[in-house]
């Protein structure tokens, strides 16, 4: 009855999804991995992939270090199915992601994948997101003018920093702000289209219309497909 | 009669509109250079600058080889005027810029400063912007992706290179997609919208509600501020 029997639950549940033949895109973070770990036992007893494409250096390691066919997202046609978690869905299926600081690189891996499937233990269920932190993917050239901007229009939160207190840096040398409402926004949309249009902002972690199928897991160890 | 007299008019006007302890914003590019020239010479006729913040490596080391008072944006309060140049500007004094390769950091110094000064030669003035390359910087990961995604969308154009062949790279580590129109898009704003909800895209070299005042110059050598 803990939080990893239900991640585990979620990440095993979406491997058995997964059929000969594809190319599966993989997400970042404690969930994922438990796929990844699964998807490889499931590789050992037989199911052939042509690839998996990893959205991060860790899952990269993670998969090869798993002896499954990683390749980089610039070398294959298309995607499959893409197995990522969220920090947080509501029922229409609107999420944040970036918890775990990939969160640009898994809406491109998602959005250019046939189904993305979202993995995740009944924590991550919210009625309304915005309950945590927003991060927000933001060029480091301005940032500090960038940050203004965003909390002129009201948006708050704090620079993500590594333990020893230096700027966390993404993957795409950028630099993530962690916005936190106040209360969850009514409109979430209308919160990410003032942030991207600002200049200096990559992208939010907010993730609309992406979610396919939602595998959830359960403490005690079920899951459910939604 | 030339062009570089035109240039060379408008960066010199631009350099009048400086005043004493302003913090100024330096673009890049052939027009912008022979602003920092002008700059410079009035700084050696005694004007006083607090700083000057370059948008580029390029304007950085032309400005401190000329003596200017060079700074990061991330170290300046305010930003009191950037002057920098155009490839396209429309009555609306929308506009296109990029195709020096440093649009999205010129796009962040102008919205962080009190007045964008846009200094052009009367080549750079349109009906209609959308006549030459629409520069559009992209994330490397994921841009074969990004790159099928602006084509479903009608926007076709190739990828920047270095004269080796190489991929030319931004500043941001970023690829830059160039896009040519058959015929200059009627909504730009909306062309502008479409790109920018793509993920993978940082942003496009449309520049709208940015320019303040805009400073011809003529092949004749006289100049205009409109």
């Amino acid at each position: 009855m803990t939080i990893e029997n239900a991640k585990k639950a979620a990440g095993r549940a979406a491997a058995d999804l997964i059929k000969n033949d594809m190319i599966v895109g993989l997400g970042t973070g404690s969930t994922a991995n438990y796929f990844i770990e699964a998807l490889s036992f499931r590789v050992k007893q037989g199911l052939y992939l042509k690839a998996v494409v990893p959205s991060s250096k860790r899952s990269h390691d993670l998969a090869k270090s798993l002896g499954l066919p990683a390749q980089d997202i610039n070398q294959v046609p298309y995607i499959d199915i893409t197995v990522d978690g969220a920090d947080e869905i509501d029922p229409l299926k609107r999420m944040i992601k970036g918890g775990g600081g990939a969160h640009v690189r898994e809406k491109i891996l998602a959005v250019n994948s046939r189904e993305m499937v979202v993995i995740i233990d009944e924590t991550k269920l919210v009625s309304k997101v915005g309950v945590g932190k927003l991060p927000v993917e933001i060029l480091f050239f301005g940032s500090p003018a960038t940050r203004n901007a965003l909390e002129k229009k009201g948006y708050f939160g704090k620079w993500r920093l590594n333990e020893d207190g230096s700027f966390f840096i993404t993957e795409n040398t950028n630099l993530t702000y962690d916005v936190v409402f106040d209360t969850p926004p009514l409109y979430p949309e209308q919160v990410h289209e003032e942030m991207i249009h600002i200049p200096g902002v990559i992208d939010t972690g907010f993730f609309f219309d992406i979610a396919g199928r939602v595998v959830v897991g359960y403490f005690d160890g079920h899951f459910e497909i939604q």
